[in-house]
């Protein structure tokens, strides 16, 4: 499994991943999940991959590939606006489906899905969801983050804390928590985390981390975390008896 | 949707159930979803049901008619241990199973799981948890907990308070945060919540209560912990730009 999560802030945009790929639970592996393409003063774009790792790869090397292609009409390096980056990645998910798909059949099917935010020069920063059919989402106000793959244990916390206005290093540090939640109940997610932060009209990463097994910042908050739930849960009103008695 | 839990504590059994049913995003309903039988002095059963209404309404009502029949073999009030209640309710899953399963293969498939606790005279508390096949499996010290339904936005806080040395109105509480965590994340699961908490050997229920949406009690729970999580999250160490900044 995988979790990866992207945030747009009015300050900007924070994305994690996790980097756990596994078939079967006998047969795990370390792949990076967040692939960066950065010109300095131009454009940077983030995605965070989600689905089987035979297609995820798939899909970012033909993306690098025509990147590296003097002669492709649309690339990452020149797609004017952000939208028109979503298309692009879409359609790179949608050649790989045609290829691999009708083989993929028996098992549990072709599934790549992207993260992808970022900015380009001239334009605002945006935040867009592929799903596997190739089609896609963009964040706004109302909705300013996406997850995918293993999302559930960890969105209670994004939904308590995350708004437009919320601080980047407060976002990036629920993003953290976030990430503690899913794999302490998960063993499918985990360690490293990689984080970035793009802070709005910078057009380059501003920090980027990865957060390994042992890392001290991380290991402090996830034990600050578990001891200061579970002081609170502690602190919460006691049900009675009364309270409890059938009615 | 639906969301279940079962608590095995060295001092008892804590149950708690969600009541809403959906048929796609536009047909709720409510429905009790826990089932008590209850001989006081001799046997106390609780069930919680998930999956196809009509399939666990079905397996409810067979087990209630089987009990009413004087010549059945088997029924909820003469099975002698708690492992036998867990196979006659396998078995009546099996029956409705093989009755309406064919008849469903078009849509999502018959699908009817329990969450089975309590304590017949003579034993000790036990707790089982059924799958949509029929088989089975039971708690231990090691494990707990069972969860059914929409389990994953609140198996964090179970993980991180339940043991068996949990005192029981610690579980009450901590299962009602769990059911809060899930329905503030999900639609499909809604109040009213129905808690029950069997004290071992007392062999009748100590406490039953429906929680409604305006439920005082609840009410400040949520209220306090939403408050308590956003000013505990606020307190936790903060990232500092050398602590995400590029390895």
């Amino acid at each position: 499994m995988t979790y990866c999560v992207g945030v747009a802030l009015d300050q900007g945009i924070v994305f994690g991943s996790d980097s756990r790929t596994n078939a079967g639970v006998d047969n795990f592996a370390t792949f990076c999940k967040m692939t960066v393409f950065e010109r300095p003063g131009e454009r940077v774009l983030v995605l965070l991959s989600s689905g089987n790792l035979a297609g995820t790869q798939a899909v970012i090397s033909r993306l690098r590939q025509l990147a590296d292609n003097t002669t492709a009409t649309t690339t990452i390096w020149n797609a004017k606006t952000m939208f028109d980056i979503a298309l692009h990645v879409s359609d790179a998910v949608r050649d790989v489906e045609q290829r691999d798909g009708s083989y993929l059949e028996r098992g549990a099917g072709f599934n790549a899905s992207f993260i992808i935010g970022g900015q380009i020069k001239g334009e605002g920063m945006r935040l867009f969801r592929t799903f596997r059919e190739g089609n896609f989402i963009e964040a706004t106000k109302d909705t300013p983050f996406f997850q995918t793959g293993e999302a559930k244990y960890g969105k209670p916390i994004l939904d308590r804390v995350i708004s437009p206005q919320t601080d980047m290093m407060d976002a990036a540090k629920c993003v953290l928590v976030s990430f503690d939640a899913t794999m302490r109940s998960n063993l499918s997610v985990g360690m490293p985390i990689d984080l970035a932060c793009y802070e709005k009209d910078r057009l380059c990463i501003s920090m980027r981390k990865r957060f390994t097994s042992n890392d001290t910042y991380f290991s402090k908050l996830a034990e600050s975390w578990e001891q200061g739930v579970k002081q609170l849960f502690r602190q919460m009103p006691q049900p009675t008896w009364d309270d409890l008695h059938q009615e």
